[in-house]
């Protein structure tokens, strides 16, 4: 099956090729107008200060469903898939360290676990490119940039730490348009946290990202920041939970909800 | 102290009031321009359960903050408030009944207690009004009507029932320009969830409300409906917790947040 094919598939079709690992590949340009997920999984005594977490901080944690303790089946997001074999690719922690890579997580599967699913950047990407908003770094086929920050996040409970957040270089003249077209996906990271001069938010060299490619900011091009996932991973991986799972980076949890049904107007 | 002094008082100076009991009363009104919030507390072994109710039923549950176990201080909304003093006056249920009203709750606080402040109709009300949208309830010096819908809510845990609704009566020539305006607000209800025929979301009589006042639907105008925080205290009230603290009906918990400061866009 060409790769063609297989991206303009429905996410049900896609999610069944993840399933029994027929498929195991980054999940970028898959399903196009659907929204992809970031994971987090963590056992139950963690459940509580890492939901109330999120409700604090929306714009880097924006939840699109968390399932209830030991259950797999994200009833509201996706009800015919199965959290543990659907993910293309995991990542299992052991007490804050990496222990393995896995293809599903059947085996490890607890009656403790709790399920988070986050909203992911690639919904308001195409919003934008729909919009006529050229992102370079799409162009160039490279990761965005992202940097820790000075900008801290709200703590809850033994939850706390730094915004990480992504860089996309913005025409100047496409600034406005590129706010209100984000506003009005919050529930995928929304709108901006801050345009312009990186410094102001504890970024000292924008070509030495923390994650992601370096990305080149153009002439008549604006530094613009959104408030990333990695954020609640990486709070929570500071706690050096027994257990947590994650997906692998870039390869996302395919939902059957259309991007626009979670934008807010 | 003349009712208009109060009135235009800032949240903290009425908060004091409420404080040590100099004044008891409804909030309508009070403080304009600030989020006025609904209350519910209940134990921690609960607080998950509940937690996740509100995220997955956002219209009727829009959280402002959630107060971490034991503690009173409202960090994010009120830093200077007590939440055992603060509110003008309380109910408290035992085994979901409701044993008294009282005007603190200092002597029954424990350390388990997790504090849930909701967004309320109040603030996108102000916002209709001050769009040019009259609201007839308010010009009549009455409450809305509430209804039980046949719009069930989505369970999280033990907790589940149907959505509790506000009716409004809507000139039909400003229809469109409620829904815009509300859909700013979804941390206070935000849009409506049914415009018009009662009948379809399970009211069989608009003039027999389940509570609050009966309003008249003049001739062209429309009812509109938006979810109500009574809704996540009626769920939780039928789980019977053996302790629930929630405000009294229209004695509000004040904010610092400025209403615009919720706006989406």
């Amino acid at each position: 099956m060409s790769n063609d094919i297989i991206i303009s598939k429905k996410p049900s079709s896609i999610r069944n090729l993840f399933r029994d690992s027929q498929l195991i590949c980054p999940t970028s340009g898959m399903a196009p107008g659907y929204v992809q997920t970031n994971l987090a999984i963590l056992p139950k005594n963690y459940a509580f200060d890492f939901l109330l977490f999120c409700q604090r901080n929306p714009k880097p944690c924006p939840l699109i469903e968390v399932i209830e303790p030991g259950k797999y089946i994200p009833l509201q997001s996706a009800p015919d898939a199965d959290i543990r074999f659907d993910v293309p690719k995991y990542r299992i922690y052991e007490n804050g360290k990496l222990s393995k890579e896995v293809d599903n997580i059947a085996d490890i599967w607890r009656d403790d676990l709790v399920t988070f699913l986050f909203g992911c950047s690639f919904s308001f990407e195409e919003a934008l490119i729909d919009s006529g908003i050229k992102l370079s770094h799409i162009d160039n086929n490279r990761n965005v940039s992202m940097f820790i920050t000075n900008i801290e996040t709200i703590p809850a409970g033994i939850f706390s730490g730094p915004t990480v957040v992504s860089m996309r270089s913005i025409p100047r003249d496409k600034l406005v348009k590129t706010v209100q077209v984000t506003s009005r996906f919050p529930n995928v990271h929304g709108a901006p946290i801050h345009i312009g001069d990186p410094e102001l938010i504890g970024i000292s060299d924008i070509t030495s990202p923390d994650f992601g490619d370096v990305n080149i900011i153009n002439e008549g091009e604006v530094p613009v920041f959104w408030a990333c996932g990695v954020t609640p991973q990486a709070v929570a991986m500071k706690s050096k939970p027994e257990l947590m799972i994650t997906h692998s980076p870039g390869h996302m949890f395919l939902t059957d909800i259309k991007n626009n049904e979670v934008a807010v107007i």
